[in-house]
């Protein structure tokens, strides 16, 4: 009797999901309890005070207005040309580097961690993030064969570890003839760190250094994902000046995705944007990028590619959608701050929040923090380092109370 | 100077796209002629005949008017339970064989097919397909390190070559401990042809047979994207019923899209539906691709899941969407018939359509036939094997004519 079909590759794969599991526990006590008692931070999408889910006004109007040829004709295999032009003006801003740039469209930024793990590592590779990370990175490398390694975000200051990072890199690379580096900054998930303007230059001094002293090919995976919530628009670009006249053999990626700073999570639709000196790296990049798509998905949301470009055409529009998604970031802003005072005042070890959907506070055993918040009817997101706050999600009323229940939880379990 | 910084497999890649360069010559002749003198047989979706893009009315509204909520939030990673089990119904219609079934949602019938090579080939299989096939089926393998073989479609006769199915099936399977077949049927792109019950009576025979003797596994992908203008919805599923109570080795996997069959092809949204005698290949097959889903797009566009959802639950819509859908078929059969005839009366050699999208005809020099169609303002899609047409992009009214120019063409080129 045949039990499998599958290839040997593909044999016993199977996705755990602790988001899905804590997310369903919540929607029982919901049931038995009422949402007005229970507060569910497990969910990865901006919901309004209410509990209902957020949309940007301007987008949902552009969204069910798009003439029908957009909403329903395929889309070009790399995505329209007028978006992948205001993808790249969208994640620079005012900070363009200089270089040679390319766009692909990618369903969200998940399609384009797919791409670059695949097109630019090889088979059998490490990957390097951090250690706090956003669960599927791990799940994107294994699929395709690769297996993620991590170096400690924070040194005991709750510093950024650069001498962490750099080992972990230099040890890699030492085994490797290339390797690829994923950064999710500014506003990172889990923890909501942005890496400083010293933090990235101390990545780039390490990565020039390595990139001078060999031929290795060094590839920079930049998760922007969340960048429209990390602060002042202006403000919270202006790292990428930093990625200016790179050497030829560091070519950097800057994941975009539609679903949060547009609240158009489940249109699928994102972009990577490779940047590097070399023109032909750049045309390699469209190049190989374009035929992953036609292999993977064929084409992106052609409607969702239309309102981005709507908005990005006419200054009127822009404003008004910078004002909206403005309030959106504001009434994050405000939980978050909630959190962290209250945090602060019951010295709960909160990990350094910036900004952002998430905040994390360290456990070695954050299942049963977890388990132990249920009876305060507060649902989290149990990670392998400690225990996922969503600050996207939980009102500010809600909010309140919180960071003195995990102290409690923490304490009774460890 | 570094000039490449791909990984070794991805080198070299390059999707070239004669689809897009026979669309490009053809709206140049438009902006120069007027789209009243130029015939664009290029298209891959149905145009009405004012050569505008058709969609479904009931679907279009739906689409506009979804609640909010549907729209915009992260569907489940293997799709909307209803919408799997609303396409599991729409795929078998009233022929739903016996078996075990699971179905998980995917990027139009591209994704379900990214999926199934992924899943159920090893690194440097074939897989077998014929020798009149989709374009991408060829980058789908490559990309994973797969490559396609091909059998011919039909023999002397035009009728379905069974002898050279099973010749390269068996010469494949006995390098291989497993298979992968791709058929598109009905309405097969590009031919327009449809397996008969007899062919499929001889595929499958050939199938048990080497189930029975060995112990490899045997995957059928049968490509169903275009069964909805095949012909009457039940009897196009007629050939349905064969796969029941199949061997523990041999999987089927259908390839389900929205794309046509709801005239949403920019949405991206399909599926991949599996059928098996064995409980636990089912069960591996939701687990697997539900995993290759996380680790490539993370999840599919929760909108038009609904659209299907909405369609299928509600008597009154359901019947509506029938209509409407058989009012593009009719179109569709009308444009195909008048080519058939006409070719038939000038003795062009056509190859056996029997319903679909396109039709086409052999050549060893497509590209010089289609050029010299450029003459009578008439583009098409030169295929290795011969020109493909598509009905459902031309008017009625520009389809009289065009099998005599093609013949012109012919005799004039070869």
């Amino acid at each position: 009797m045949t039990t499998s079909m599958a290839a040997s590759h593909s044999v016993g794969k199977l996705a755990k999901d602790v988001i899905f599991g804590a997310s369903a526990a919540c929607k029982e006590a919901i049931k038995k309890y009422g949402s007005d008692k229970v507060t569910n931070a497990t969910i990865g999408s901006i919901m309004n005070d209410d509990g209902t889910i957020a949309c940007i006004p301007v987008v949902e109007h552009l969204l069910r207005n798009l003439p029908i040829g957009d909403l329903i004709s395929y889309a070009p295999i790399s995505g329209v040309p007028a978006y992948l032009d205001a993808v790249t003006d969208v994640v620079f801003g005012q900070y363009r580097p200089e270089g040679y740039t390319a766009a692909v469209a990618t369903a969200g930024g998940t399609g384009a961690l797919h791409h670059t793990i695949w097109n630019y590592t090889e088979q059998g590779d490490s990957v390097l993030t951090a250690n706090w990370y956003w669960g599927p990175y791990n799940m994107l490398c294994r699929e395709v064969g690769r297996q993620l390694e991590t170096f400690e975000l924070f040194d005991a200051q709750k510093q950024f570890n650069l001498a962490d990072f750099s080992n972990k890199f230099t040890q890699i690379l030492s085994k490797q003839d290339s390797i690829l580096v994923i950064l999710n900054t500014p506003a990172h998930n889990p923890t909501g760190y942005s890496l400083s303007d010293a933090d990235w230059q101390g990545v780039l001094d390490i990565c020039k250094e390595a990139a001078k002293k060999t031929q290795k090919k060094i590839t920079l995976l930049v998760d922007v994902a969340y960048i429209d919530f990390a602060g002042e628009a202006t403000e919270t670009r202006r790292f990428m000046k930093n990625f200016s006249n790179l050497p030829d053999n560091i070519l950097t990626v800057f994941a975009f995705s539609m679903s949060k700073g547009y609240t158009v999570y489940g249109q699928r639709c994102g972009a990577m944007v490779g940047l590097s000196a070399s023109s032909a790296v750049i045309q390699e990049f469209a190049d190989i990028n374009k035929y992953t798509s036609r292999a993977t998905w064929s084409n992106i949301n052609h409607g969702a590619m239309e309102v981005l470009i709507a908005i990005h055409r006419d200054q009127k529009l822009a404003k008004q959608f910078r004002q909206e998604q403005d309030t959106l970031y504001q009434m994050i802003k405000k939980r978050g701050a909630i959190f962290m005072e209250e945090a602060k005042a019951c010295d709960l070890n909160a990990l350094p929040y910036k900004a952002g959907f998430f905040l994390s506070i360290p456990s070695t055993n954050s299942a049963a923090v977890c388990d132990a918040l249920h009876e305060d009817l507060i649902y989290a997101v149990p990670l392998k380092a400690g225990v996922r706050i969503a600050a996207c999600a939980v009102s500010a009323t809600k909010m309140h109370g919180i960071a003195a229940k995990i102290k409690k939880a923490l304490e009774k379990v460890e």
